[in-house]
């Protein structure tokens, strides 16, 4: 087990990398502790609940919307959990996003901890504080931010984690490479998903270096104002069809990043060449880069994304790869574009 | 209009007092606001309502709750409302509480606004950024705290509140009295709600001073450990059974009120006359004392109170008459004391 301390601006979040789960019963009191999980990690893992309060929500992102949240909260009533009740997230970025979004919200605020089962929740989803639901198809339309008491990583899930899961979280991994990191960009290219999954010790390194990358970009602007924003690389029309299309979040984000690429070299200068490379990255690792759609639909969810402005949409393009960059474009032209592209 | 600034922890929050309502379009773009208000205040003041993008949720207590949060999200997503938008809550502590509430999660957050109706919302709801609402009969169960950008006093929404809404607002104000302002107890004393509804420069005063007293006590402990407790006096009865029996606010906390300062005596030396002057200042001002109550649900519902804390009540006592103090009682001896009271 590795204890890495990270600072945000409000709270120090303690990270335990390579840590088993009964190790949480070491750093809160048990009889303070209320487990959300879904039904996937619960019945793969009922071990690790026994003699627990759980809280058990159906597994998937359609399930992430406020009748899901306002079940737990009748169950957190049920159980008289009361302000000194630390709630334990233990899953995916479904069941950590709303773990953070209840503890912020039940009697005005209480603790909370992850235990991220994905590699998307421990290399993204978990890291920043952010959380939320979805509103119908529009993707985490309310949330708050709320730091951790901690992050605690117990590999031994990744066991049963599908390869599709896989698949997604290393969608993420290569948004931090094309817009940060380029030898890790460079590393991925020379590995495979096989390999990865294979070696505890590289999975450790990779997860580490990218928690790294990620905190290293939200520390840097809490305010999200600026680098933050590199983060939405292929989150605009990932978001946008991720939820009208059913797709994996990683598979949605993937088509946005291809896109993204696409849109870097008629607006940023984005060389062929790189966009190959991310598109052969992509495809590497099992990840699509295209899709059949009805980009009129999309528009008109994408003109309701958080990340507009006004008139402009904040959008991420690529400089080069390890090099992204806060690109404005105004929604007409950006409208043409995918218009174009689609 | 008179502008004062008070300083809290993270924010500045300007109060216009005595202002009209056509000021907020000289603070805050137009083109960026959104109103929140009720069916009540729609019909009474439509005409303030005239070419501003209005949202409408129905008037009272009962619609404090999650589903209506989520109607008026549905209709800000409609609305196109982006992080830009202000939230310009109209109303009393039900549409202001959600306001805030809102507010703090649309987007993970956007700007808001507040122009209490009510004298309740005006002296108490309004101040501190303290929201909520219910879930099913638990009082403010879930919220925030979010602090608005400014609050807007226009005393014309006073001439058409409903002479029941004065009283609520009332028992608030003798609340800040008996816990912290023996002379405006006696000014109470020597006056009454008659003379008050028909001067507005002793109202404007009025409201001002429990402004003061409210902000006073929020400030100087805003991680609520001590001296904000106070504020509580009479709401752990009082919340309890107004839901239950349907109680407006100010009839509930009355009842709080005057089973408190019972207790004070029996706990911590408060003495009998004072407890006279106590019930005879809610008398005068039309506020009950009494109800009959099947104490044993009421008590089940005290016992998830968010001002619980383990085996013991954060109970609100008076030493004196403008004198309160935070006193922990354990839930056993409260569950008897309770008993033998009801």
């Amino acid at each position: 087990m590795q204890k890495v301390e990270y600072i945000f601006q409000d709270k120090i979040v303690s990270c335990f990398f390579d840590a088993d789960f009964s190790v949480i019963e070491k750093l809160v009191p048990k009889v303070a502790t209320v487990y959300l999980t879904d039904e996937n990690i619960h019945q793969l893992h009922s071990e690790k609940f026994n003699d627990k309060k759980v809280i058990v929500v159906p597994a998937g992102e359609k399930f992430k919307q406020q009748s899901t949240v306002d079940n737990v909260i009748d169950q957190l009533i049920q159980l008289e959990a009361d302000r000194e009740t630390i709630l334990i997230g233990v899953g995916g970025g479904v069941v950590t996003d709303m773990t953070g979004y209840i503890a912020s919200l039940y009697m005005r605020g209480i603790k909370c901890c992850l235990v991220p089962t994905t590699i998307l929740a421990m290399v993204d989803a978990c890291i920043g504080g952010k959380n939320g639901v979805d509103v119908g198809i529009y993707k985490n339309m309310v949330g708050t931010v709320k730091q951790p008491e901690f992050l605690l990583y117990d590999y031994s899930f990744l066991k049963t984690l599908p390869t599709e899961e896989w698949i997604n979280g290393f969608a993420e991994i290569i948004k931090h490479a094309c817009i940060k990191d380029a030898d890790l960009f460079a590393e991925l290219e020379n590995s495979s998903l096989e390999e990865f999954k294979i070696s505890a010790l590289k999975m450790d390194r990779l997860i580490q270096r990218n928690v790294q990358i990620k905190y290293q970009v939200v520390s840097a602007d809490p305010l999200e104002q600026g680098e933050r924003r590199l983060l939405n690389f292929g989150h605009t029309l990932g978001h946008a069809i991720e939820n009208m299309y059913a797709l994996p979040h990683g598979h949605a984000i993937s088509i946005g990043m291809a896109a993204a690429s696409t849109i870097s070299i008629s607006l940023n200068n984005f060389s062929l060449e790189e966009r190959e490379r991310v598109l052969n990255l992509l495809n590497k690792y099992h990840l699509p880069f295209d899709l059949e759609l009805d980009i009129q639909k999309v528009w008109q969810i994408i003109l309701r994304d958080k990340k507009r402005s006004g008139k402009d949409m904040k959008f991420i393009l690529l400089n080069k790869i390890g090099d992204g960059v806060v690109f404005p474009i105004p929604l007409i032209q950006l409208g043409n574009i995918l218009n174009e592209l689609f």
